[in-house]
């Protein structure tokens, strides 16, 4: 029988995953948002707004709740919340949480998320991931999709380390049907971990100087900058006894390509939140990077003193009147 | 008999300094400097013009040259260039240069330029110096004193440590009289570094984000990032041997003094040059501690990091295209 979805957080990501399930795959998909605008426009407008790469832009029928609201009983939760509103969003929720036979799948940016569902569900139903997909909200309601279809992949890692849980495979199979390429590993916090090291330099970097990937490259000192991040961060990973999936080589290496080749007029994620003076998810990149250290006696200052200088940027930016 | 006074680098600094004397003690003063528009525009416009804090332009008369038209015998060198430019400029006017009997002043901000001037001149002729002064030089020819007369003063530090030498007397005793408030230690390498550690905190992350001190101080994050970069420069410094003007905890009030209470809407000197798209000076400031603390196999890698992401500013800014 076809598995039953549920996407918590139904921002860019979150509404990406889940209209493609509900197209690609035919699987019956409910969004929850904690995020009230986004629940009332995607409500009125009978959908959601959906372009590819600034074109096509059509309505896409969605159930959309808040999550006092919601009573369904899914097979799979989807979380795409942001860092600093995934507690408020997962206790409002909670009344619909069956952690007995319901798993659930994040894929977002940052640590700290898996801390917080481990609260709800066990780690055995726990799958991680990380997305290599651009994905933009214009504005509630109104979702672009970046870059063509099929291009992209994520990484899943099921927190138990089981890839041959045959709940995995299913959700797996979906997502592959939905368009979504996946590469499935046991290396959970490796995985996690290594993309957390790559956003701790790119995003953070480019959030702080509102400069797309390509004008951070092409900068003499960026090789510098970005190897002194990624030899604090493999220090401190390390230290923890966690494998990551690249050395401190290859890791610059991907930043230096994802920059220069693949996606050099791309402005991360985290600059989209800088950009309209939310704040950001540094605290949960460097910052987890900088407490993780601290955990083992290792002092991650570098990753401390960027962390500062982006709410030094956000609180700045705040002064000047730069607001949504 | 009266000392007479070359300002070597007339700049915003070497001017307000040479005009003071010349018209407030009455010396003989002459002016030297190796960007040509410079030299230029005063000569065509028979003097340089004036403002006090933007207000009462007027135009002074002053002796200019290039490097190479000029053949004088000064009493006392005044040295305000930029640390880029030093050296060039003391080659190129190394040919009027008398380090038997001439003494040389220079007020400039960071490290570097002393061991520059010491392959011209004895340290028993050298007085290093900090200004707490602003100036800006509005374009070539014009120049604006900040602050009011009088206000303001500077340290100045002889080489030697002989506070003493009746010369390093007669330039303090002229130097009140152009109501250029002196304070005379025998410290130099504490004084100049104070200075130094001063700046690595607020000019450069003021010109990293293009922000006043003001601006800075009122971020929750400023004391984070103040304190991180005075510990590490203090490590340093402490390594090297040398005795700074304050403590730690000092010093970090005296930044957040300055900044909230004396001058908040103030743009620090190394801000001008990033907003003219000018090379900083950051190589010689936090670079300098850097380069200071591997001396002593220390690494004061925020400092180093801190220079890295200016640099990365200065390349961004030029790809944006803000030009003068």
């Amino acid at each position: 029988m076809a598995l039953s979805y549920t996407v918590l957080g139904a921002g860019a990501m979150g509404l990406r995953f889940g209209v493609l399930l509900q197209e690609l795959t035919g699987v019956k998909v409910d969004f929850v948002d904690n995020w009230q605008p986004q629940v009332d426009t995607i409500k009125e407008q009978g959908g959601v707004y959906v372009s590819r790469d600034h074109e096509n832009r059509h309505l896409v029928p969605v159930n959309i709740y808040a999550p006092e609201e919601y009573h369904g009983d899914p097979d799979v939760l989807i979380v795409f919340a942001k860092q600093m509103t995934l507690q408020d969003l997962l206790e409002r929720s909670s009344h619909f949480f069956a952690p007995d036979h319901q798993y659930v799948f994040s894929g977002m940016n940052g640590m700290g998320h898996i801390e917080k569902i481990n609260q709800y569900f066990p780690k055995e139903n726990v799958i991680g991931g990380t997305c290599l997909i651009g994905t933009v909200l214009n504005k509630a309601g109104d979702v672009d999709f970046i870059g063509k279809a099929g291009a992209g992949s994520i990484n899943l890692a099921p927190q138990s380390g089981r890839v041959d849980d045959p709940r995995v495979q299913e959700i797996v199979a979906d997502f592959e049907k939905a368009n979504i390429h996946c590469n499935l590993t046991d290396n959970f916090y490796g995985t996690l971990l290594t993309k957390v090291v790559f956003n701790s330099v790119i995003n953070t970097i480019c959030t702080l100087f509102e400069i797309q990937m390509g004008q951070f490259i092409k900068s003499p000192a960026a090789e510098k900058l970005g190897k002194q991040l990624i030899n604090e961060a493999y220090d401190v990973v390390e230290r923890a006894g966690i494998q990551l999936l690249s050395t401190r080589e290859e890791e610059w290496e991907t930043i230096h390509y994802v920059s220069a080749v693949s996606n050099p007029l791309h402005y991360p994620s985290m600059y989209q939140d800088m950009s309209k003076n939310r704040p950001t998810e540094v605290d949960y990149i460097n910052g987890y990077l900088y407490d993780l250290g601290q955990k083992y006696g290792y002092q991650a200052d570098t990753h401390n003193f960027l962390r500062n200088l982006v709410h030094l940027a956000e609180s700045t930016r705040q002064q000047r009147g730069h607001g949504e």
